[in-house]
């Protein structure tokens, strides 16, 4: 890996847990609905609605919870009552208050990489505006990072945009995340160069089949393994 | 106003129609309503209700809906049927769907800044992320700006940091919007110009009842005044 000028980080689940605290979410909406259908199909209509709803929400816990609404609205044949509904609103505040806890190695890793003075560092997230920025200052990681970029859909055309502003040519960034689908995938796709670090949970959506292989391209098991790549 | 290297746009109500959107939403949210309480305490619960979730939801339509949702069972003092609660979901997303409607003068203006070459435009907006970006899109302005900057709260603290990675000083910003509070008074308080173009409707949280009166502070009726006053 070589060249290298910007470093771009993925937040959620490569910094700090957070496909967790969507599961436990699901487990207890399930648990609402628990009377009109069963566990695999409460998941299975809020999937579906979720990804439906992509193109108007976008990602993150509002778009969630407005589709939690929507699916037991469904599920129940419109029968789920008032105070279910006050439960999913006050599920979804509970997401946007859950602490945030880093992962193992983030800071370290995060530390030596800025303290090279090589790379500038980009954190690249999407989801909620305002809950990202509210998760950022509260990991106490912001100092490390020259710019915050909170992104729509972490697509190609969204990266080709952030490369262009920073000023660098493609093959001088390089993406860590765990999600092939919207950490690698697109910044492979402009020639730019990528580090895999698979998370023990992975929403569907966020899954690829597309193998991936190429020169520029390392997958880790964890983020300690990144200095050393970089040395 | 001399010396100006970037001028940053508000969006809505500056570059486009929003607050009427609102408004109107609001308005049909009231007649779901009607059987439960009167119009103005619909409204009044409502607008509490954001306010009192905006640190959590942030600013924008999802949040929007959500409040509605919530406000919807409160008034109803949770009698409020599943149907109703699947007019307010469908009542967000057609919200998120609205056609962009450009304000008078905003494609002229923008096109004479621009081809100036004496600045760079930037677009500085709140809300949520994935709408804001679809109106950009959907509006034809993009081109006229070197960066879209969506923010989470437009406070001081944020402008600074646009301001900061713009590589300027704060007297070579010139923000440009209708509401004192989110585009005018924070950049003030930084040291920066400010041009406000009122609109004809304001939500009442972006008001201000603080008076803005110093050099590099203008009022103007229209957006196709700029260009007279920095030419």
């Amino acid at each position: 890996m070589k060249n290298i000028k910007v470093i771009g980080f993925d937040a959620d689940d490569t910094l700090w847990v957070n496909e967790p605290y969507f599961r436990e979410a699901e487990q207890t909406f399930a648990g609402m609905l628990g009377e009109y259908a069963g566990r695999e199909e409460i998941f299975r209509s809020l999937y579906e609605t979720e990804i439906r709803n992509i193109s108007l929400y976008g990602y993150g816990i509002k778009g969630f919870t407005l589709s939690m609404i929507e699916t037991a609205l469904h599920v129940s044949g419109n029968r789920i009552g008032a105070d279910k509904l006050q439960d999913i609103l006050r599920l979804g505040k509970n997401m946007l208050s859950l602490p945030v806890r880093l992962l193992d190695g983030v800071e370290e890793t995060l530390r030596q990489l800025h303290d090279t003075g090589r790379f500038r560092l980009v954190l690249a997230t999407k989801g909620d505006l305002t809950d990202q920025y509210r998760k950022i200052r509260e990991s106490g990681l912001e100092s490390y990072f020259h710019r915050i970029e909170i992104m729509s859909y972490k697509n190609e055309a969204e990266y080709a945009e952030l490369i262009k502003t920073l000023d660098i040519q493609p093959d001088e960034f390089l993406m860590i995340g765990n999600s092939l689908r919207s950490d690698i995938l697109p910044v492979a796709g402009l020639g730019g160069k990528c580090i895999h670090i698979p998370y023990e949970i992975i929403w569907i959506h966020e899954e690829s089949a597309a193998p991936v292989d190429y020169p520029g391209f390392h997958r880790i098991g964890s983020i300690g393994e990144v200095v050393k790549i970089l040395a």
